[in-house]
């Protein structure tokens, strides 16, 4: 693991790294001076680390809270080059929103492909962060990340017993459930009760699996995009419940 | 408007009142001098204004947000005497109960004629309640109640325009959704997951129905009484987003 640059604003240190081909970024509090504990933050599609929603959510949780955030770009995304099978889903997957086809059996080939290959790729980023100073080694450990950050998310959690406790939602089918059923950690869910791209019946059968004793379902009104500010908030409560 | 009596524990100070034939009580920060956003919670079936968990959401409004907070006791509930039609209806309601049949019906059956009168009962309390020192009069105005106080809440909100958020949940079917559609303040909704009482499908409708812009809609697991304590702590936040 290497830091390969350092800025600090408004309390919030940004501290980016590569871990072998796979770009970080680490955010913690200016002013810490012990070990905090750490979230993982999983970007959506199309995303990456360096996403305004992920730095925005980093901020919240760090300084909300006083927890270091860790977020990578994922397989084909921010600055990992995109297979030819990446390039030939992203346009099949935008011709058919265009055509305003359904895209959830698509998602959902492609997330499981995607997650296979990202899974390992966040246990090893994992054991790197537990080696930087300012982060909680062997404390616990949070997972946030929401449509297909919950793709790779699910199946992440169920392989990692060292994540304790997960926001998830805007997704659902495929591989997912199955996975669910294999956790038991608490779990906060997001759905959008008008969202165009997951079918609802598939994303509150997701929440139904879990085996986790606390799972806390929220629904909202409004399109995939459009989750409301407070859920962030919501979320770092969430966090704070189960990781402090 | 009569208080009867006053008492004070913890920073919170508790009047018993009585309007008309109504015995209420008012919650309030023992430190106020300032008047104060009013909450009006709804108690459930078989409870009253003096039931531990209507006193405990009270005074944790009040302590957490520094609100006042009132309640009643509903027709044929805490000190009201029952009817003939309300004696007959528990026991048909507890027959049902012990004999497993499904309930639903009953309930909402009763439960809209309870609301024709506790209606305009909680309208003339709300009357009386901003002539009171450390109310805000003409202010922002709360309510919460869930189970029989959604099913009283609903027809209350679509009647009573001086209430501006309110928190629902546990309950649908029978006239609600009609009377949900009406409504368009803030809205946040509890629906447990496992509700042995209530159909899911009716409480998910429910919250459907609402009109409202923000609406928020907490799903966690357990039966219909196993509400977590953290659903109270969220519906503070949400009144303090919206009352304050």
């Amino acid at each position: 693991m290497e830091f390969t640059s350092q800025t600090s604003a408004d309390g919030v240190v940004q501290r980016l790294f590569t871990t072998g081909d796979i770009p970080g970024a680490l955010w913690s509090p200016a002013d810490a001076t012990d070990d905090r504990p750490l979230i993982l933050l999983g970007h959506g599609g199309g995303q990456h680390r360096l996403f305004p929603g992920v730095v925005g959510r980093a901020r919240w949780y760090v300084n909300g809270g006083g927890f270091a955030v860790a977020a990578i770009d994922l397989p084909g995304h921010g600055e990992r080059p995109k297979t030819d099978q990446d390039v030939e889903f992203i346009a099949r997957f935008r011709d058919r929103v265009a055509q305003g086809l359904p895209v959830s059996d698509e998602l959902a080939e492609f997330h499981a492909d995607l997650a296979a290959r990202a899974v390992p790729e966040w246990q090893s980023t994992l054991d790197a962060l537990w080696t930087v100073d300012g982060v909680a080694a062997g404390g616990p450990v949070g997972y946030a990340g929401v449509s297909m950050g919950t793709a790779v998310g699910v199946p992440l959690v169920a392989a990692e017993p060292r994540i304790t406790a997960a926001v998830f939602g805007l997704n659902g089918g495929g591989q997912l459930p199955e996975l669910a059923a294999r956790i038991t950690i608490p779990i906060e869910f997001v759905l959008q009760w008008d969202d165009e791209m997951i079918a609802r019946e598939d994303v509150l059968a997701l929440y139904d699996a879990f085996a986790s004793k606390e799972k806390s379902l929220h629904v909202n009104p409004g399109r995939h995009t459009e989750m409301p500010l407070y859920e962030v908030e919501s979320s770092l409560r969430f966090f704070a419940r189960h990781l402090i």
